[in-house]
């Protein structure tokens, strides 16, 4: 089997088969494979292998490679695993090790390339060309640095090897260079790397030291994990730290427990809504039928509308500023599908007591109050659900928090007070 | 404004200020620029300005960025545009427009540095030491080819860089290549990206002739795209094709009605399964109250099992093979969950007899069927949460369907009915 073949196999293999297919491939094989896989895999694999074996693997990756692999493993194992490096390397990793893994520090690589400015373009290139059998991450951009590694500016190998051979570096290098902080969110820095196209990010420090670089193989990982810490937001729960299939009973009740809990709290308030309105269910018991049929289409407008904005406003389409915009569109977009959808609860009121019967006099009372509640509730859920991530968003949360059940809970309440206000008001006197 | 301030700030700019903005830059700058924006601004910018300007401006651009640009504007401009190319890019053009815009060949870009085998490695470098000079998409990485444009394997400049002079390029070049069909899914394309750390992947025919490549930087707009679509869907609509303040009322109200009138029409059988229950409602209207917080709470654990199961479909993680363990996690986990939210709900109802009274004799009864029935749904709407992409992606549809509208959908009525019947069952002969 190619190694390509089993990169993309591995993940199927239990961990026996894993163990012995890597056993079966030759060095060369072995070490192509080990730096292809991601750092869970890689982790993994080197737990399986005998403590004599590991350091030779550990010592095969790049610092920021180690790092990424020691944030998958148990402290013990972290502190185990980082002894077998060697010091230069050890140390390295450690301060990797000690940026929030979300930041752009986190991110960064240490092994990048860098020149002197005086230099010459040919001296330039050749002095890579020795960089070139090193670890580094890339040596197709390269930081200018001064004595104190303050970055003055960057050149990709591509503008080398257009320049004249006499050029300065300092003469053919940009002397402007987007940077991100240590600090910086890495969605901050994966905003970045979409607007440009650049293969790599120098990260700098207050005064301006480069600290490294992060790469743009990094992101599409970044890209990946925000998708989906927004996409479980979205469905009502708090993020996950591990992939679906990694995540222990325990980790999977408490990410799910806490918000479900909160929003059966909040939904609580349907029954005292419900509550309020009791005599008249009590006398037109045929009202309670529609209930779920009206604050479902609340919720269901509701998730559509933030939705939409929580996506725009992830991608940078959309600012806060633009919420008067969104309201008025949304309003205009509301009311043409609530009118859809009254419409069908009109018809499926009146038509089902045309062939059923069972509504008696009021058929047509009903089918109203039913169909002008839902214009009502399906506007009020699309401006809730529009209006929610921005205002998430203006108090400093993660818009994506305004998820699909929490827009739910609160626009049932509120369609339960619209449709029992509506029915009231068109059959007092008559049902009610 | 230095050109990077600007393309930050683009969007928010009117399109009179876009233009002034622009005319204010220097010629130089304005080239920088032009290359830096998205393809629909720079789409944009481009019909603002005079026809007799845009010759320039559509001739700057590389094919697969000409191709990405005139895929933005409507079909009479790109007849206009593509006739202000030269003959030798505008078919190189309308090559990359034929292919579909989701697909490899829809992504590629023709411009790729390519070596012959049986050149020497310092003359391969000063080859592409010329190449450099053209609009290549990148000089990192070459493929080499036999006369017929096969393609026989890859070299990355960095490898030529370390390799001695005199190898010949067939010696140093990786023989085998990780390539795609120019009809591969750009999806499939972006989880190759994601396996490995690649720059840019060779896309080639059936037979093997090399005839594009596509760039990391294209993927992480893939990634976005994706994902976008996904979290749409998921929000219980169609994915829309342009960014969310683009998008016209029309445009908006078709993607979203459909789905909001399917699901209503879905929602109607809760009408028909509450009225199965007409008679036991009469007799217990206090029952009513507790609707919306029992079958929300199904649509709830629902929304985030199927957020779950869709994500970890999306990235991967999870094959459908994996479902009889998805099944057994899922089942165990709402049984936690459901005994959570349970014995909250039986709190809720005791507890405010207590306090505030109005549930008679039956307080503890009917918290027990409000308690045991929020267990049962709330299994189900795990079970049916995750289980439901699955199913959809095993018939051939796309997972993300599964959206939170639609599982509560599908979770309602069955909640209903299971409320209804444990409330029977615990009630009859006293309250019912």
């Amino acid at each position: 089997m190619s190694v390509s073949d089993l990169v993309e196999l591995w993940s199927d293999l239990s961990l026996d088969a894993q163990l012995q297919s890597f056993r079966a491939l030759s060095r060369d094989d072995a070490e192509v494979f080990f730096s292809s896989i991601d750092s869970r895999a890689a982790a993994n694999l080197l737990l399986c292998l005998p403590p004599t074996e590991r350091r030779t693997w550990m010592r095969l990756l790049a610092p920021d490679d180690a790092a990424d692999l020691l944030q998958e493993v148990s402290h013990e194992e972290r502190v185990s695993l980082l002894g077998l490096l060697d010091e230069v390397n050890r140390k390295e990793v450690a301060v990797l090790l000690a940026y929030a893994e979300d930041d752009a520090g986190g991110l960064m690589s240490t092994r990048f390339a860098r020149l002197r400015p005086e230099l010459r373009v040919d001296e330039a290139l050749l002095y890579l060309r020795r960089q070139a059998k090193e670890h580094l991450e890339t040596i197709y951009y390269v930081y200018v640095t001064d004595q104190e590694q303050h970055l003055l500016g960057a050149v990709s190998l591509r503008q080398l090897f257009q320049a004249p051979a006499q050029a300065t570096v300092r003469e053919v290098m940009q002397p402007a260079v987007v940077s991100v902080r240590e600090d910086s969110d890495q969605e901050a820095v994966s905003r970045l790397f979409r607007h440009y196209s650049f293969l790599a990010i120098p990260v700098v420090d207050a005064e301006g030291h480069i600290k490294g670089i992060v790469t743009m193989d990094d992101i599409v990982d970044v890209v990946d994990e925000e998708a989906t810490e927004d996409a479980q937001k979205f469905g009502g729960m708090e993020a996950l730290d591990q992939p679906y299939l990694d995540t222990g009973f325990g980790q999977m009740f408490k990410k799910r427990a806490g918000w479900l809990a909160v929003l059966f709290i909040g939904e609580m308030f349907t029954a005292s809504a419900m509550g309020h309105f009791e005599d008249e269910i009590a006398k037109a018991v045929v009202l309670t039928l529609f209930v779920p049929l009206i604050i479902s289409s609340g919720g269901n407008s509701g998730s559509q509308a933030s939705t939409l904005v929580i996506r725009a406003m992830a991608l940078g389409e959309l600012r806060l500023r633009d919420a008067l915009r969104v309201a008025k569109g949304e309003l205009v977009t509301g009311l043409a599908l609530g009118l859809v959808l009254g419409t069908l609860g009109l018809l499926r009121v009146t038509l089902s007591d045309v062939f059923f019967g069972g509504y008696g006099d009021h058929a047509l009372r009903i089918g109203m109050a039913v169909g002008i509640s839902l214009v009502g509730v399906v506007m009020f859920g699309t401006l809730a659900g529009s209006m929610l991530p921005l205002l998430l968003g203006r108090m400093g949360f993660d818009p994506a928090s305004a998820s699909a059940p929490f827009v739910a809970t609160l626009v049932d309440v509120t369609g339960l007070v619209i449709y029992f206000s509506v029915a009231s008001a068109l059959l007092g006197g008559t049902l009610l």
